[in-house]
């Protein structure tokens, strides 16, 4: 069984890590052989993956495909589904995802709750927006956004202009409600063809600078009613959309505890990386038996709590990562160095995970354990 | 960090799954390319681990070098330590182990408790022996059993001149009083240079045609007394021994609560791959760390029991191990499957771990899951 995955970064490296027990083949497709995925397997590809020949040719000798972005152009992907290449997520659901505005109007019809939203083809649909719904408002670009590229405050008519500028060589708009929310919540949640489910716990994530930086999970995070809720909602995309594989669900939770789907990633996700050794199956290793139609793994936490950590670069550098044992003397913690070449401001170079019935004291640690590591 | 590893068996393959998170290379020295850990790595070298040449070549481009089996000759680790290579374990401890009379005479001068045993030299001496320590004995080769091959139990005199001609061609032989125990015991420890020491949880194994069959952990499996006392020992020899990395410690326990130390194997070991999901940090990672002087992971199991059982090859074939769904359609069941591309009665495939509170349930579903592959 060879699977082949489209791109080489972090999420392809830690899915093959997952998997390798089951005795599988990882092929990758990516530009640089030295991608923190490449160097974990002996079958690469280089090539680009929106170049539609290197996609055949990498295709060839694959059993199954599948991606670790969504910013892979779905006409490609249909032309491997074309060849009858079994690939997931299928084209349709990238197609979906990969536009913001097509992705909230189908979540709208399945009566999922997003923030009110609205298409943006001049100065004026944003005028009109922010008096229905007031200021401030959400200027985003349909395509191509992550890690808040692609995303501008509008605080007022004044700064509609400047948003606009700033954002339209990204391709087409759309204008969201500013939800103040009282917490940014998560789940990563895998389907396989049969249509069996499991659905991870709700963390809650933290950003800095637009980046995701933290991720707690507890048994007793949050109370039940909203877990029943988050689970509805989850399972009701999955099965709307078809899904096969891991998707990662980005909601707000509001002060009235209001749930708001804000976006699909339709992959393994970074809210799920403690998911590693925090849950009985990792997203990774669900991911895998997901696309191969396997039975699904059991989703529960093996401790009370998991705080990740992002390790994200802080100057551009060559970063020794190696040094781990100020980190490893913490026990029950867990680091993962993708291996990427080079730190750049913002880069994700690794990430740290730490296991405590107590979710304060695994994040004191796992802040801790951050400040060691100079990237 | 480049971590050479001498051989490419299942244990090579799963030090390496255990440690690409930390962002090492991994590089094989073996005769087959398609080997269990070779599929799992891009640095390979095709060669004999006994040849002195091919093991200076290998080592050149490693930072620290780690064996899977004691078989290999100590001499060859002996001129990679002349040349300042690091390879743990040492050529000393090799040394000890490869014979089994060396070994057996360095845990009895180090006051641990052993079964009886004497070097043989012709058939009187085993008559002497017998006369003293009274029918049955075990007429052992002194290097290179394993699985029960190099053994033979004599019930009486007349059986002596067989078990002599069976086990001559291995070399020379030594005598060991015959233990009628109440369980076969075993436990992996950790050491790393700075001295540190981690002991796994005591578990007791049932063989199967002399092969490891069956591994059984549980939190409450032993008396206190007895995890206190196989604690005491293992430590000793570790210490005795100035060891670096997992050793393997096979015990016999007799219905009067000695124990005995049967065997050491200087590597991880069959009797704790349950470690895998089985406890926070895996004996594959924590040999990594111990050679690399990291601090030491917490060896805790994640739930109240686990049970391992070996995937043994039953007859010649080319064994079909994809269809992995009847396994994994129970929950916290994990299957390992190392790739070997020929089945032989005997041979080890892969192996299961099933996780529960109860063992008794474990046990049940371990062996369930065990049927479901025709190897």
């Amino acid at each position: 069984m060879k699977i082949g995955i489209l791109g080489g970064g972090q999420l392809a490296r830690m899915l093959i890590e997952s998997s390798y027990k089951f005795g599988f083949d990882f092929k990758i497709l990516a530009n640089e052989e030295d991608s923190p995925a490449g160097m974990v397997t002996r079958y690469f590809q280089k090539g680009d993956y929106n170049n539609e020949s290197d996609l055949i040719e990498f295709a060839k000798d694959c059993d199954v495909i599948t991606l670790e972005n969504e910013f892979i152009d779905y006409k490609k992907i249909e032309a491997l589904e074309k060849l009858n290449k079994k690939v997931y997520p299928r084209s349709k659901v990238i197609k979906l995802v990969q536009d913001k505005f097509f992705q909230k109007d189908t979540l709208l019809k399945a009566e999922i709750p997003v923030a009110d939203f609205v298409k943006v083809e001049n100065k004026e649909d944003i005028i009109k927006f922010a008096k229905e719904h007031s200021y401030p408002v959400i200027l985003k670009s349909r395509t191509m956004g992550y890690d808040g590229k692609g995303n501008y405050k509008i605080d007022s008519e004044s700064d509609i202009e400047e948003g606009i500028k700033t954002l339209k060589a990204r391709g087409e708009l759309m204008c969201e409600k500013f939800i103040n929310f009282d917490k940014e919540i998560a789940v990563q949640a895998v389907r396989n063809h049969k249509g069996e489910i499991e659905v991870f716990p709700v963390v809650e994530t933290v950003q800095k600078n637009h980046i995701c930086n933290i991720v707690r999970a507890s048994k007793n995070l949050f109370d039940e009613k909203i877990v029943k809720k988050v689970n509805e909602i989850t399972k009701k995309i999955l099965e709307q959309l078809n899904y096969t594989g891991v998707i990662g669900i980005e909601m707000f939770l509001t002060k009235n505890n209001e749930i708001l789907v804000n976006e699909l990633a339709p992959r393994v996700h970074n809210s799920g990386h403690y998911t590693i050794e925090g849950c009985y199956t990792s997203q990774f290793e669900n991911h895998i038996r997901a696309i191969l139609d396997l039975p699904l793994g059991n989703t529960e936490m093996t401790s009370g709590s998991a705080v990740m950590i992002n390790i994200i670069g802080e100057k551009e550098s060559e970063p020794d990562m190696e040094d781990l044992s100020g980190v490893l003397r913490n026990e029950k913690t867990y680091v993962h160095n993708y291996r990427k070449k080079k730190s750049l401001p913002g880069r994700k170079m690794g990430h740290i995970t730490v296991l405590r019935d107590n979710l304060n004291e695994a994040e004191k640690i796992a802040n801790e354990c951050r400040r060691m590591i100079d990237v």
